[in-house]
């Protein structure tokens, strides 16, 4: 496979959720054009973007539903489970442990992690709060291969470092510091206030 | 201003965010090299993205820090305030309600809805949540102008089509719900799987 651009690689869960939909509608072959509608995209784009994973798709009649939903799964890595953590159990880190889109996207929470005593212990589902102390131990333990932070931001930098010590090379960062780590580990930072000033945009032109 | 392109407005938050970085060290100027590497682009990508917005920047020496970032803001209609709600209060709606960066941002979380008697009436911070019959006259008093929609996947789509009929015409939306809604809604969906996906994708290139 050639090198895939970030952006491509960035659309490529939204072309998989689409997919999904038009499976669920009963659709087994898809065109660019409607690709490209529901994603909010335009047809030439989801072509280019497909382009990158090899020889998809049947010119003038489509991609075949099933077919493309297995190929960008593979690609993404989704074929098998992926064992996450969460570092730092506040709401936030509890909503996350409770939002469904985790497990039905094939990515199991085997651990939570929090400094506070009076959570520590508890129980989450099947999961028990573990303490700091053991994170090293736990994350090599379980074999988890992403850490999704959610610490307050004084402690995220000094936590992503740990987590990299550890041996983890995928950061999902909820916190809003700017991590800079040292060794090959990959960072995703979501910022929730994104799609609101995209909101905000197109309150302020249709005025 | 001309027609600004739905990729681009998605990426003149990020902008934003890393203006207020270099800000935050002490960078006056910032050339669309140094801004793209910040942003995960690249420099003709963000010029491209910036000269929508109007003749920005001098050749050569790059945008002023300060009055990129005024611009943009205003380009995003985030020069005042914005009223927020949330429409359900689990762990996800308590979580968006606690989350820093709304307010950082300008958005203001002046309401919470939940149908759960247990819930309603309980003070959260200054707010108090609201039972779901009050929905339209409050959004409506308040001058909601954006709903977070954090409701079970089930009741989205009747919760979006009363948000939509109540006047609102920006939701974000939490829920797993593909939203058909009669009218001229902006709709923003937000699926937290997205940037594990793309860490899985990360993780599988690099074995």
């Amino acid at each position: 496979m050639t090198h895939v651009p970030e952006q491509t690689i960035g659309r490529l869960p939204l072309y998989l959720r689409c997919l999904r939909q038009a499976r669920g509608i009963g659709m087994p072959v898809i065109n660019s054009l409607n690709l490209a509608q529901m994603a909010g995209t335009n047809a030439a784009q989801v072509r280019k973007d497909l382009s990158y994973l090899g020889e998809l798709g049947t010119r003038g009649i489509g991609y075949d539903v099933e077919s493309l939903m297995a190929h960008i799964s593979a690609v993404l890595g989704l074929t098998e489970k992926r064992r996450v953590a969460i570092v730092g159990f506040g709401r936030l880190g509890a909503a996350l442990l409770g939002y469904p889109g985790f497990s039905e996207r094939g990515f199991d929470i085997v651990a939570v992690f929090d400094s506070d005593p009076a959570k520590i212990g508890t129980e989450e589902g099947s999961l028990r709060v573990s303490p700091l102390e053991v994170l090293e131990e736990v994350l090599q333990d379980l074999k988890v291969e992403i850490v999704i932070l959610a610490t307050p931001t004084s402690a995220a930098q000094v936590m992503a470092q740990r987590v990299a010590d550890a041996g983890i090379r995928a950061i999902m960062n909820f916190t809003h510091e700017r991590l800079d780590l040292h060794g090959d580990v990959r960072i995703q930072s979501v910022d929730l206030s994104v799609e609101l000033q995209v909101l905000s945009f197109y309150l302020e032109r249709s005025i």
